[in-house]
């Protein structure tokens, strides 16, 4: 159990020297997984020394280059690097013709298996499951067709109490499985044990809700309500909030608000527009409505 | 009159921290181009403060993503810019549908003419021509369809010999348009000047031949003869000639011989493999075949 988040781009619009656009890649519940793929990607990726042979699951919100004008390149390189894994792709409608248009021409068709799941509910649904983890689309507000992502651990088998189990010798090995998917254990004269004498409460589950790129949407409150960890992106500050309707960003205020609502219990922002060079200014405006706010840049971790 | 090559990228394959793909900024005769545009090319542009603004003309030798996957992320930053000067792509076919398909799924127009030029050509062809420069393709031997660039200065306009001229009071200023353009002068007593006596040669014109990639191929002799500047890919050494044949690369030192056959005045290597670390061994192995051998290097700069 346990979620891992390497920031590895937060920067809007164009790649520049110190400011590489969207990229994260998220270790959560052993699974691995890159959120958004903007150009540069594949070198942020060594330069972090993050494992990304393993990540077999890659989710892009949307189709701005700054988001997936990396992922060509990454499939690619996998495929030089002759992957044998399969890879899964989510994203928009249309994704799967851009990378495999190019993928032809350049007569380098992959040596692993390529599966795209493509995207155009404007509803949340679950677009992935399985023992460990749900992942959840998070329906934004962008100029084109974008969803964040919900990406939850799946809660874990309770744990035995064995201070208690080791005083009922009618218990047996065989008796835990049972046991750890809470069932009571009844004994041979007709006594019920409850579940919760004879075990402990499974580790908490932890969520992640990535969100970018939107307008200030409230109504997504409901899908990440009580998130561990919420990346919002602040485009902008209050300053130029005038430009957040045409644009279909959020200040760093309203990804507070958000934050707040939702009772998430941390608030990452990130997705800053290259005209605001005191980054800071987006931590202080955003804790004008939510205690506990960070910055995302290239390289941090956040481990929970 | 004038080269100045910049070297953005010239290692093979996959991008990496220190080692960028294929793309170099070429400024001949007041003309701006950029050649090859590998993922993290704008990047680079911008590192090595490249005027990239001023790039009109965008020349893809082949669909391998070394050498494209940074094109459409170049050109998003362009729109970004609201860059209004018509851009020109020449590329293999197909690089339009790749480029218009991503500019559509995304919505991102450009708020500049974008003007593509695609080659289906196997016979060498000027592809590009103005007054200054010519552009003319040089047929390569790769695993899919390639084209080198061959870029020639136009000779410009013979020179004032004012020293000469000064003791021909007939002759009046608006005389020079002709001199200058090689014609002789004819007194009122009919007697000839010569245009020889009377102008000077012009500067000499430069020549930039770009070979990469391919296999050993002695036949782009007759086109590349001469050059000022040679830029031939050296994917391996001769330890790994057994690889040039399946993937259509060549070793130094058969760039060297190609240099040496075409007699051009200086040979720049590139397109690197990664197995080796020491890249001075490909400058040593081609100067056993031709003797003014530089080895490229991302920053480095070639002036003529």
């Amino acid at each position: 159990m346990g979620i891992q988040l390497t920031i590895l781009g937060c920067h809007s619009a164009t790649p520049r020297t110190n400011a590489h656009p969207t990229a994260q890649y998220l270790k959560i519940n052993e699974r691995h997984i890159l959120i958004d793929c903007g150009e540069g990607t594949q070198v942020l990726l060594r330069q972090h020394k993050v494992p990304f042979a393993k990540i077999k699951h890659i989710f892009i919100s949307h189709l701005h280059g700054d988001h997936f004008f990396g992922l060509v390149g990454l499939i690619s390189t996998f495929g030089l690097l002759d992957r044998r894994t399969e890879l899964h792709i989510y994203g928009p409608k249309g994704i799967k013709e851009i990378i495999t248009l190019q993928l032809k021409l350049s007569k380098s068709w992959t040596s692993f298996p390529l599966l795209f799941h493509e995207l155009n509910s404007t509803e949340s649904q679950i677009i992935f499951e399985d023992k460990k983890i749900s992942v959840t689309t998070i329906p934004l507000d962008h100029r084109v067709y974008t969803n964040g992502f919900l990406f939850q651990e799946k809660e874990g088998q309770r744990k035995l109490n064995m201070e208690n189990i080791i005083h009922e010798p009618e218990i047996e090995i065989c008796d835990y499985h049972n046991l750890k998917n809470g069932k009571d254990f009844t004994k041979q004269d007709g006594t019920v044990l409850e579940n919760d004498d004879l075990t402990l409460p499974p580790k908490t589950a932890h969520s992640y809700a990535f969100c970018s790129d939107t307008a200030y949407k409230p109504d997504i409150v409901p899908i990440i309500k009580g998130a561990s960890l919420l990346y919002h992106e602040s485009t902008f500050l209050e300053d130029k909030k005038n430009l957040t309707e045409r644009t279909k960003h959020s200040t760093a205020k309203e990804a507070g608000s958000v934050a707040k609502q939702a009772e998430v219990h941390k608030l990452i922002l990130g997705h800053y527009s290259s005209r605001y060079k005191d980054l800071n200014q987006f931590r202080l405006e955003a804790l004008t409505e939510f205690e506990n706010v960070e910055l995302a840049e290239s390289g941090k971790v956040f481990i929970i």
